[in-house]
């Protein structure tokens, strides 16, 4: 539960003394010193990331590659973890055993929300009558598994579920956001296939091969471990997060293809294995309590992985349609402020009507970033579009280096460590093997229809690529109610931590050493922004390349059908009727529907030139950086004489904008 | 206590079960309802937000100018409020009453921070040995005062406490970082007049009418109120709020001094205000622990008072030079993203050490603000600039546009509400009383020493702009426990929806019935942005004026030279030490210190040119908004020879840049 939105809901209005009291001043200091102690711990984290920006400068300017900007936030995490762990003092949390009331007429099975815990009770002292002192609140936290353990302290650590409700979802709609849409589709084959079915291979491999190790080792693991156990492990370490490689590329400019591959996945395995653990967990629920049919709560598991991504999917995509629809026929775009609010609103909205019908928000908000860049994007004002992208530009590096910096302090800081050196190896090991299953075999599978096939180099990178991240590790530290899942969230974090810092620095030699070329293109100027300049190099190379894209035939001809299907359906009804681009729907829908088609057209779509509708069928809608041609103020009668009607006369005034 | 932070303190990692049972599942079903109900109450708040955007547009399409967005958004709030409070179903929270366990060794006078509840009891049921079935952890949420109502529910209310740690400081921070420090200047005689000593005496007359009204009432409520109630009130409902007003002098051009009056009154009121009121409760604990001296008492708030505030400031101010030192030394410039990232992280920090030493994060974030914009947003490249301040212009337009919705919305929901008639009315008259005696008196004393005086309109206009807003609201529904306090809530509520739709709505005509010129200057470009063009219009009328601040003569000589004073050592010392303004240290400084000043000064400092210089000491930073000089690039040895020494080549590679 979102801590934010937790506290919310269970917002009691009593706190503070009417007169003030002994105790009431005690408690009054006590909620003060619980609020410093927050504040110290956020600005722990501010501290260390203050330092890593600095330190990053730095280095960028030193022009050292070989430590990203995430590796040394985990590296500051560790070392400030290990200080606060073995020089900070304790702040033990005080508690007591408390008993319902006898006279209770509390019927319900479940435990209540609220506890009105009357103390100090005469009760303690004699065998009195109970006269009860005062009376407090005490809020239900869950339950306490292992009663003899009491080692609760309260150094720099938050609830796990800020990642999937705070810090996560900037970091997913960037990723979106950003998407080089132009190449995802290129490679889309190739994505797909690695994030869809690699992900499952490589979960199902990854928690076959931990059931097996698991079982050779000492019994009181063995038994600690179910199946289940290593199948959601094999889950939560095969999404990929190469942050650093993609820097580095960006950097040395690396063959876009290559780049489009390694981020599409990235940014889809994270949706994939989000749900999918979510679909374990739903099975081993659904199963433990049936105790029927295995075959029932499987084939459930997969109805359920498939009906939330594509109902999450559903959402978000259709909240980016709605926002672009209000963009394109409201004049907002005339007050960029109120634009930019509405822009950050509907897509948070996107995340929160997810998690109202129980859905996966992460998933949700992926799918409205890239609708909010492939459509949204080209109704903004220009305003705008550097706002927005510059907000979650901020709020990804922010949220990122967080998350980072969280992995290496809650190594020492975090209590529910469970150091267990043959699982950690086995971790290690498999997850490199789990890699190499979803990379190899599928990439072989791919050339079989690829036409331009992936080279063994670009597999082998594809494999180097592999390195574990937020995702991970988020998923690793939400549950960690048994010594099984203790473990497993002590070999994520080491494999984050292990492959961010020590493959992240040696992707510059991977590069070289696979002989893939760099330095492709020439611009300089965007260096320190990743993901940005990546677009220029290929349209300095390949400007003079027909518009039928050259990778669309990757498994074979019926996806190259569905491709092409749904580029037609894009170019001709969604982004006539969802921005102001060419052609208009007056020419693309059948006549009967012209009626129709002229109330959603605007005057912009008619009176667009010849040379920007060519950009924007073939370049300028598929990277967000690309600047917004200026339309050319032709006189849209002279062009289309018998579509325009007199509703058009300046552009922005009339029309059919409302 | 914020509740971001307040989740994160109690971090306890039970949750869900190790092997699942028919109470777990319904734990979960129960968690996963409160995650959806949390999930739908910030949905509501989105789609106002939303449909406030909307229909903000619209008015500002049509030209509408008798309600502002604050006014709009209170009024959804309202609407939605009603529809969830008379048709939504109730989510009634369980509870249960709870003893301490008769063999506990718990021997603190202060409740625990856990419960370990035992549930279902043995206990319960027969008189057995307690047989604890599970244990679960509560954790501790306040007293319970009133222990027979039962009404807490949870339609759409969040904790008090997010107001101060997460919707105020980006608003704080934000006015401080556009306020337009040379007219804030000229007129800081009549502005921190107003806001302190003003905001102190509307305090007192506020309280004391309010006390004698209430003695005057029915003896059932006279008795509830202590002068130390009444008081508070008077603190809490002195602050100013007149972002309508402001909107609406920046759309029709006013004159930048009333402007700048009105602006930094309300700026620097809400800190004033917000100390105050937590001298006063301060005073209230001291004074009913040690029962002695009231005098003791009485000094030592107003020391409390001092003490907060300026060592606040102290904070602010300081992380401020701070950022400015880090940019200027570094060339952090050339990577936008990070230098945002620092300026955001620095700026936050500012709050969280004020939060950690026990001071007032709200006020070190205002001045923390003001020296952003004084020293440091002069060294930001021009993206950061842009960056920072949209991102701070978002912020405060969704926080501003939330509590006011939130303000609609809990008028309704929340459930401490208490409507007193009289002291409803009580309130409406004492607070426009208040507000007169800050203006009328303080403005007659004022003239009295003022050369330009503040004429009689503009003081009905200071008195008309008197609006309350978000720091009242705050502060109100902070401490809702007895039913003085409810009652000062609803009242103040009121006050609030009242002043800002009915006041703000007349501002317009308020304007033309006091005949306040309008319409100054010409630019017309920035009208959707409040508090920019004011700069524009001030600078064409008056370009020809001499540097000499001409309304720094308030409050006699002293001050005068005071104001002097501070104004050499800003431009001949803070300046050329945190900024690359002109003149370098090397000039300013007495001979013996001129290695150090070589040492403190930039290449770029040496390599300004006069003009740039010039600008710098009038102009330039002393709005944001101006678009900073492009240094031209004179070569420095044919300038100041002596001065140059070798470290000095190109711009930007050597000298004393790190």
């Amino acid at each position: 539960m979102n801590p934010f939105i937790g506290s919310a809901s269970l917002v009691l209005y009593f706190v503070t003394r009417c007169q003030a009291s002994g105790t009431d001043i005690a408690l009054d200091a006590k909620a003060t010193l619980l609020h410093r102690i927050d504040s110290l711990n956020l600005l722990i984290y501010t501290c260390l990331l203050t330092l890593t920006v600095l330190t990053i400068w730095v280095f960028k300017h030193r022009r050292v590659s070989w430590l990203h900007e995430t590796g040394l936030a985990v590296i500051y995490g560790l070392i400030v973890g290990a200080i606060i762990r073995y020089a900070g003092s304790t702040n033990q949390v005080t508690y007591i055993d408390a008993h319902p009331d006898a006279n209770s007429n509390y019927n319900l099975s479940v435990p209540p929300d609220i506890v009105r815990f009357h103390f100090p009770d005469k009760q303690m002292s004699s065998g009195d009558v109970p006269v009860p002192n005062k009376t407090y609140a005490y809020s239900f936290r869950g339950e306490i598994v292992n009663v003899e353990q009491n080692e609760i302290d309260l150094k720099a650590t938050f609830d796990p579920e800020i990642f999937f409700n705070i810090i996560l979802p900037p970091i997913i709609f960037h990723a979106g956001y950003c998407l080089k849409r132009k190449y995802f589709f290129r490679n889309l084959g190739a994505i797909l296939t690695f994030a869809m079915v690699g992900t499952a291979l490589s979960a199902l491999v990854i928690g076959s091969l931990m059931y097996g190790c698991v079982q050779l080792m000492p019994a009181s693991l063995a038994a600690s471990f179910t199946f289940l156990d290593t199948l959601y492990f094999g889950a939560l370490i095969s999404p990929t997060d190469p942050l650093t490689v993609l820097a580095i590329f960006s950097q040395l400019k690396v063959d876009v293809n290559l780049y489009a591959m390694i981020f599409g996945e990235s940014v889809l395995n994270d949706a994939v294995a989000l749900v999918l653990s979510g679909a374990i967990q739903n099975y081993e629920k659904r199963y433990s309590v049936d105790g029927g049919f295995e075959i029932t709560a499987f084939l459930a598991a997969i109805g359920d992985f498939i009906g939330i991504f594509s109902l999450s999917l559903l959402v978000g995509a259709l909240i980016g349609c709605l926002t672009a629809l209000m963009t394109k026929f409201t004049h907002v775009r005339d007050w960029p402020l109120l634009e930019s609010a509405l822009f950050v609103l509907t897509s948070y909205a996107a995340f929160l009507i997810a998690e109202v019908f129980e859905l996966t928000g992460v998933v949700a908000v992926l799918f409205c970033g890239i609708c909010q860049a492939h459509y949204t994007y080209n109704n903004l004002s220009a305003d705008s579009r550097n706002r927005t992208k510059q907000l979650f530009e901020l709020l990804n590096f922010l949220a990122e280096n967080f998350i980072f910096t969280y992995i290496g302090v809650s190594m020492f800081t975090f209590p529910k460590h469970h150091f267990d050196p043959w699982f950690i190896i086995a971790g290690f090991l498999t997850s490199m093997l789990g890699r190499a299953v979803n990379i190899y075999p599928l990439s072989f599978l791919l050339n079989l229809g690829r036409k331009p096939p992936i080279p063994m180099n670009f597999q082998h990178m594809l494999f180097f690529a592999g390195l574990r991240g937020a995702m991970s590790f988020a998923l690793a530290i939400r549950n960690t109610v048994s010594e099984a899942r203790q473990a497993m969230l002590t070999t994520t974090s080491l494999i984050v931590i292990a492959t961010v810092v020590l493959q992240g620095g040696a992707a510059t030699h991977a590069l070289a050493y696979l002989r893939i070329p760099t330095g492709q293109g020439q611009n300089d100027e965007n260096e320190a922004l990743p993901y940005r300049d990546v677009r220029s190099l290929y349209q300095s190379t390949e400007t003079s390349r027909p518009d039928t894209p050259h990778g669309g035939g990757d498994g074979g001809g019926e996806k190259a059908r569905l491709a092409r299907l749904w580029g037609a359906v894009d170019s001709k009804l969604l982004k006539p009727l969802l921005t102001h681009a060419r052609p208009p729907l007056t020419e693309t829908l059948p006549s009967f529907l012209r009626p129709l088609g002229r109330i959603l057209t605007t005057t912009r779509q008619y009176t667009q030139s010849e040379n920007s509708l060519r950009r924007t069928d073939s370049d300028s809608d598929l990277c967000i950086d690309e600047p917004q041609p200026v339309p050319t103020t032709i006189d849209p009668q002279q062009l289309w004489p018998g579509l325009v009607d007199t509703r058009i006369s300046v552009e922005g005034i009339t029309g059919s904008n409302i």
